[in-house]
């Protein structure tokens, strides 16, 4: 049933209170008519920050082109701190205040900016992706700031349109906004099951190729031509085919090879794994998965690489029937790298092999190959101090280990952190799988809102401890 | 230079001025608000043969809807006759006064609707297709009306947008208007050289199927179930490149089972062809053909089936990148078939194959494959006395023997035809190859078009001297 909100308790009330002023801000980065919306929400999140206590800078990014030559300012970054003691471990979180599109006519069953609680669940847009887990954060910092950490912060409001600028400022202020962070955290992603917590450890990369196949600069009528000349969608079709067969096994020769092996503590990892794998099978629409179990499944989304067809550009897209012969047409696929694949070594393999290729088909036709989007994959050593302490919080609050789990998709954040600073970085989801992040009817649960604050407190607690023992561990090294 | 109009001599002025006043008509049959023009068309034409002494028949075909639910009226078709001795062989002429859109901002360096002599050439929409050889057929007559020829006449006025409703009324006219025809003349398509003569005696026919793979109801993303299903695209891509290999050579088993042998009269013919093959693949953009003289290249786009991929519906078609696995994806390819391919056979040997072949791959997916559209082939036989006759008259004209030609496109209209009526067709072009009917700057060369009147006057006096011949041979037979 509809519960009114703010009646619960003194916490939880607040908590909801703040997530609904938020939520009621429509800081939406995609559409550019609302980029002064998105400014608004970032002065909120800084005025929320100051309230803490915390250092705020809003850091102006300057402005970006639209494709129609228009100039839109874009919303600062924020970099906010709180405590600056030596002997604490510094904690920095990364989030964002910008939301996807949303309109009560997509179906939504409730105002998207106006948060509204049914059965327990608090649905708005921006609740679970990613207003909720910030406001989740700034709360346990200010119910805790007792704790022996200190605390930065990294606000954006890009982050459903690119990101753009955060890499370059992450670059410039490495040696000194972020010179003494000790450990990274990113809650901006959700369980694998609708019960059961989840640390995240890696994302995979993308490789985005174009295979180019080109005859001339026109077009040519079936009729005229077809039977004499080497058609280019033929050439393509072939090429195309001739990069995965049809147990989905990636036929460029080396692709594997630097595939990290599958340890014995990974393989454990995935047993007691949460999936509902009939649950993930109805939500495709397939009738069937290449595997049967559900470790061969997790392991083939998370830790090894995959390559989809796309589409093809420049051929007869449209319904009925055209007897045309294209000019030129552009295939695009794209693979999903892991671990320890190398960006510019798949994209040699993958260009040499489709050369090899084509030359067997003695085409005069015009080949080339380029790889226009490349990410890297990301993964995270699960004994790093951060996982310890995250698994410890997670069972304190939950009463039950969490999974360690990885994300198929690419998220170029926890990557670029990770390069960039050269610290441990942790993803450290608190909303559920069906919470419907980008959907219509996206949702954060009061439980897992509230315990999510919890988690985030009992990890402050456990990585302080930890980082306690490190650094004891350490100077007694240097005391020997 | 540019030459007025009119100033040669009294026929070809005359001849000139008809052609004039036509293509001044905007009878675009394809762009629906210029219907009312088409019907204007169809009623000069009309007033034309009356002027002949013809009796003539408007046969009102109603109207037909358009997409948008409107009704639009249909030009009427003209059913003419002249002469009715039946001493006297009947020869139905066919051709059409409506024509392709034209602008001159496309592209024209003349006054499309305004005939305008450059250089020998008659530039307008029209001049060539089809308006020029239906007034050369038209003024032949009336110059040679006392030649000993039953005259008919079909004009129609929707051949560029598929001759709505001619098939029917020629089915039903058949035992009437059409009962004592003898032989049919289409003069609706081009020489293959810009300078010798030809005779038209096959078309191919075109099986355009639709391979659809589908998977469920929604596309997915490929960081999400790449690698963990099979995807639809995967098996279309499969499907698509086991049509046809490198060479060309079509790989459905059977397809090239029912393809007429070339007999060695036949091979003779294509040797004295006029055909500029570096023009051809000039005109092509391709650097290279898949064969190397001009006999295996008109082999090839003539009597040989060929396979052409146009392209996928939906896919992702755009520029840029989507990392889409697409739910649903059809195929579009097509075959153009050549006597004695049958279009139900090819149908059955195109979806037995496709179904083995997606049947090894072991994919959940579902296949459909269907054959929206088919066209059958035609082709006559040179030795009918309409190809002798024809024959006779270009070297009368000309001074050279034409060469026998056929198209590698898909002219429904010929086997139309031939199929109802059960007569002799020939395809008896005036127009030089590269007259650019459909193009900016169509033409028609006074040469082709005053020459190409001669032609037809000395055919009909050579068919009425063949069909005399023949009567004798047969009231001979008979009296025996």
């Amino acid at each position: 049933g509809f519960r009114p909100i703010g009646l619960f308790n003194y916490f939880s009330c607040f908590l909801i209170q703040n997530l609904e002023e938020w939520v009621a801000v429509e800081s939406d980065s995609v559409q550019t008519d609302l980029r002064k919306e998105v400014i608004r929400m970032m002065a909120l999140a800084a005025d929320r920050l100051r309230a803490l206590g915390a250092a705020v800078n809003s850091v102006n990014l300057g402005s970006h082109q639209l494709p129609d030559g228009q100039n839109l300012p874009l919303p600062p970054v924020i970099l906010a701190e709180l405590g600056k003691d030596p002997q604490n471990p510094t904690l920095c979180f990364y989030g964002h205040v910008d939301v996807q599109p949303a309109k009560k006519d997509d179906g939504w069953k409730t105002d998207p900016y106006t948060l509204t609680e049914i059965n327990g669940n608090l649905y708005g847009r921006g609740a679970t992706d990613n207003k909720g887990p910030v406001l989740a954060w700034i709360n346990a910092v200010e119910t805790f700031r007792a704790m022996p950490v200190n605390f930065k912060f990294v606000i954006e409001g890009m982050e459903e349109a690119g990101s753009l600028g955060l890499e370059k400022l992450l670059e410039e202020e490495k040696q000194c906004f972020f010179a003494d962070v000790d450990y990274i955290v990113i809650s901006d992603n959700l369980w694998l099951s609708n019960r059961k917590p989840a640390l995240t450890y890696g994302t995979r990369g993308n490789a985005c190729f174009f295979v180019e196949v080109e005859s001339g600069d026109k077009d040519l009528h079936s009729g005229t031509f077809g039977g004499i000349i080497h058609e280019p969608m033929t050439d393509l079709i072939a090429l195309l085919d001739s990069l995965v067969d049809s147990t989905g096994h990636i036929r460029i020769p080396g692709i594997y090879d630097s595939v990290a092996a599958l340890t014995e503590e990974e393989r454990k990892l995935y047993e007691s794994i949460e999936f509902d794998l009939e649950e993930h099978k109805n939500n495709s629409g397939v009738k069937k998965f290449l595997y049967d179990t559900k470790e061969e499944i997790l392991l083939h989304l998370w830790r090894y690489p995959s390559l989809s067809i796309h589409g093809i550009e420049g051929a007869f897209h449209e319904p009925g029937i055209k007897t045309v012969i294209p000019a030129k047409v552009i295939g695009k696929f794209s693979i999903r790298q892991v671990p320890h694949m190398d960006l510019s070594v798949v994209k040699r393999q993958v260009v040499e092999y489709l050369e090899d290729v084509f030359s067997k088909r003695n085409s005069p036709n015009k080949l080339k190959v380029s790889m226009p989007l490349g990410a890297e994959p990301w993964v995270a050593d699960i004994n790093d101090p951060l996982y310890i302490a995250a698994r410890r919080a997670a069972k304190t609050v939950f009463r039950e280990d969490p999974d360690f789990i990885r994300d198929g998709s690419t998220i170029p954040i926890a990557r670029m952190f990770q390069t960039i600073m050269q610290k441990s970085v942790i993803m450290l989801p608190i909303g559920a799988a069906d919470d419907g992040e980008h959907s219509q009817n996206e949702k954060i649960s009061r439980y897992n809102y509230i315990e999510g604050t919890k988690v985030f407190a009992a990890f402050f607690l456990e990585i302080s401890k930890l980082h306690g023992q490190l650094q004891e561990t350490s100077n007694t090294k240097t005391d020997n």
